[in-house]
């Protein structure tokens, strides 16, 4: 196992996959990029159903065509997501943005209707415009649906290349929002079926995510982020006669709080979520600068 | 507002208050420790409606039963959980435990039926017995609840003194889990409801919680960690017509990555889910250590 | 080994003793708070010097003082400290001061003279007083003398009980600054030494760190934040026939970086830094929530 | 100076280039790599001197090269590193080696006389090496030298295309080391010292950083982690005429702890180290990840 680590060589015109494989003699964070290139590909050319876990605000920072991209190339094929950021890639299908460059304080945000997510900023009216066309989509729904289900029905409305909701539909990847109730499309949901007939039914998700685990494919996760995503794909191995062979994580957060958003991959064997000789790959490392990097490098591997 | 920093005086024989006083002298960590002692002071000696967001194993870590005793004491008026501080609180007023001291590896744990959670762990048979329980719970509830509703009824069958849910069904506190599906609790639930007629309401909540928010009390907010509680709570004031007048936050997120979990609570303001004038504090803390020491410091001033 | 987690008993009333029992109790960081106080009590009752690394700007956030304290109690025996600290430690000692409460931006602070650090900051009129000082007690040393020797002879003209540079003195406490130059103390030594015969050995302080970890007691560390201090009393061990018995470090830095200063302790055993039989604890937290804490149960199980 | 954020579009076949671009239209850390590179490639057509500071264990990593590199191509102008980064890049340069592939705990590379180093690990036997061939180097040297001087005739010695001190030699670039003495290159300084006349003044090297920052030229500064050679690189200006039009920081570390590692680059604007307009960019993650990144997008850039 034991390798020399020989210096990284750095030039100009380097491809993404000439610069991961200068990683790979590296070690701490330079050498987990290429590790989890080399994962990710490996989970590709091995047949695996790829789940991804989406925390963070990654559609505000501009993530969201890459995670369409690679549901649209096969590469993807379960998404969990939180909440926001299915609200923001409607957004953005609907038509409104997604900005940088504040240099207002919040309280002056505040007056002037701008919503602030660290650097990046969304108007009041993004939002006015959400409302008005989600109910639309609502109004074609109603009855009684699954929150996969509706995911699906909405993605059928979208028309934008850049939503992952749309290429989900498109491509039959069932997109899962756990905490759907916790993200202002859970507001809007709530709103509606105040005075119409749509009841959102969380609980039967559990079981096509059992489904889909069980299935007898090889099973990789990658999780951007931790959060509900993380634990929601890992849990539905308890319930399953399977087990996760191939999981990557991109986190920023640590193992010593106790949380499972920091949790290793290895604390998920003791749980039977993933299996004993499971490749495994954590990345501790924004999710924004290491993803995107790891992705043009497998995408370069697997020339797609 | 300038203020000259004393050394801090650390003596034998302090109490909570002693310790907190000298720790208001300082500047960094220190000083946030005194201020959060102080705003949470604050908010109960002001009659706010105090909404305490748990995110992070706290229970199996042992906060439960401080969350218990806070609920008892009127020092918390709405609760916030993820699935899983429920679920291990059940396990425990079940008569599970949690342990410490682990000297395995993970693939040793798992052959032993161990589950761990950073330095925690706890048994396969918790998980059985949790199980068992929870189906006789679940017999006496039956029909279509929403899942602060289903709290409830579960917290009227506990006797355990520790149980923050059992004591939240003491004092009428409404205990919500927006992600109530993404847990040991909502796998079971889901397999219950396969036979048995239970569909739990996920929606009907955020109704609940805008109630909650637009009362006439001032409404001051508590976070142990971030995740879909913080979310939740905020994201309440959204359909509000109030705002939330005090927040502290107890983190070891940060900012720079753009998730809410890290988010600085100015932030909020621009959101309008706080007000201009709000008083605010964040301590960059793992939540084990600082909120038994606020805590124990707030008991103090307030002698309770 | 294994132990079961008993849930935290948070009152009105408690002592700093009383609040960490309560700690010992669970797990993560609390679990931590307790298990420091308990190797710390255990180092000054088994007789250990005691080696004490200062990184971080302690001493503007109010901590010096307790250091001071510790000195003079016989709780540490040997200092190695960043040149800020001792810097500080001096403004303070010569009648400057820190201040908090920050209402302005950087290039308004610069305006007003103000330096800041984080949410503390200091006049630039202390850094004059400091250099008029400072140069008096320059005139009374001259010669060729080690990092240490001058920081006895700058401790004998000092009067404060506040410094721990004076106390060091008292006491006969050495105190180490390996990266003396890099430090405003370090700068005014250069100026000094232009037109003075003032020479700074550097070289000859590793000498006197190997003699006093070669010394027939047992040795203990203690490190506040990483940096310079902790490698360089790591490294002395490298000098010598014996190794660190115990070491005890509060941190926020991880290991996953490659970092010394996020360095787990246990890293040190491959190096031979600390014995294969050493106890060794890592509290990861703000220093200045986390000592303090410590610091008074430790006092109190001695009672100190 | 409001922006739209355009989704990244990641695509097989990418430049490091064509990579920036697209991270340059995202938010969060994403955005701050195009930001870093821009910077930088403005630093380097605007005629600035770079000064580069070396923290944490980049050489072990394999970056050295990389450094040695950029010091060859005239893009960085004055180096402060770590005594570790000095001892590691000389270890390499003499014919020893870094490792990675551990399979061993700390008390087993004991054993086996493997020194670890998160996820590297090097030979006893190279630091036999290193003490053998550095003897040599110091019988060329002998006298009184300062830091820097010293580095120069190390490097005079080497042949290591590889090796970031032989290169400063040969293009006459500063190294500067203020924490020497906190090294292992240190410690053999000290033995060397005990039986032959070499001096090494640490003061002195003050004297040739301002009179470095003071130079006609602008200056900017680009930190690879903070440390020492963060803070020496500023307070240089304390002393200056000048101050730092341009820095750039690579960090893991926080600001609320209060340490010069983690601070914003902003809070050296209140200390006159960087000027009001100076342009500033931090960069929160691992250097191994970000760096050659950046490096790679410079290159790019400037055809270089």
């Amino acid at each position: 196992m034991s390798k020399k680590i020989h210096p990284l060589d750095i030039k100009k015109g380097m491809t993404a996959a000439d610069l991961i494989r200068e990683y790979g003699k590296g070690a701490f964070g330079s050498g987990t990029i290429a590790e989890a290139a080399g994962l990710y590909t490996e989970m590709l050319t091995g047949g695996c159903t790829v789940f991804l876990g989406l925390a963070g605000a990654l559609v505000p920072a501009g993530l969201g065509k890459m995670v369409a991209d690679l549901i649209r190339d096969g590469m993807v094929h379960v998404v969990v997501s939180t909440g926001a950021n299915v609200t923001h890639d409607l957004i953005e299908a609907f038509g409104g943005s997604h900005f940088k460059g504040i240099v207002e304080n919040d309280s002056q945000l505040r007056e002037k209707g701008l919503d602030r997510i660290y650097d990046a900023y969304i108007e009041d009216e993004s939002f006015v415009l959400f409302e008005n066309k989600i109910k639309e989509v609502f109004h074609t729904v109603e009855g009684d649906v699954s929150v996969s289900d509706l995911m699906r029905e909405i993605g059928r409305h979208l028309e934008s290349p850049y939503s992952f909701i749309r290429q989900a539909f498109l491509e039959k990847v069932p997109v899962f929002v756990p905490a759907f109730t916790d993200s202002i499309l859970g507001l809007h949901t709530f709103l509606y079926a105040q005075e119409h007939s749509l009841t959102v039914d969380h609980v039967r998700d559990i079981g096509k995510m059992v489904e889909l685990t069980s299935a007898g494919h090889k099973a990789g996760a990658i999780f951007l982020g931790g959060g509900v995503p993380k634990n929601f794909i890992f849990q539905a191995m308890l319930l399953s006669p399977r087990t996760f062979e191939y999981a990557l994580q991109i986190t920023t957060d640590r193992p010593e709080y106790g949380g499972l958003s920091g949790a290793t991959l290895e604390e998920a064997i003791s749980w039977g979520k993933v299996s004993k000789n499971s490749r495994l790959c954590t990345c501790y490392c924004d999710a924004t600068i290491a993803f995107p990097l790891i992705v043009a490098g497998v995408r370069d591997n697997l020339q797609k």
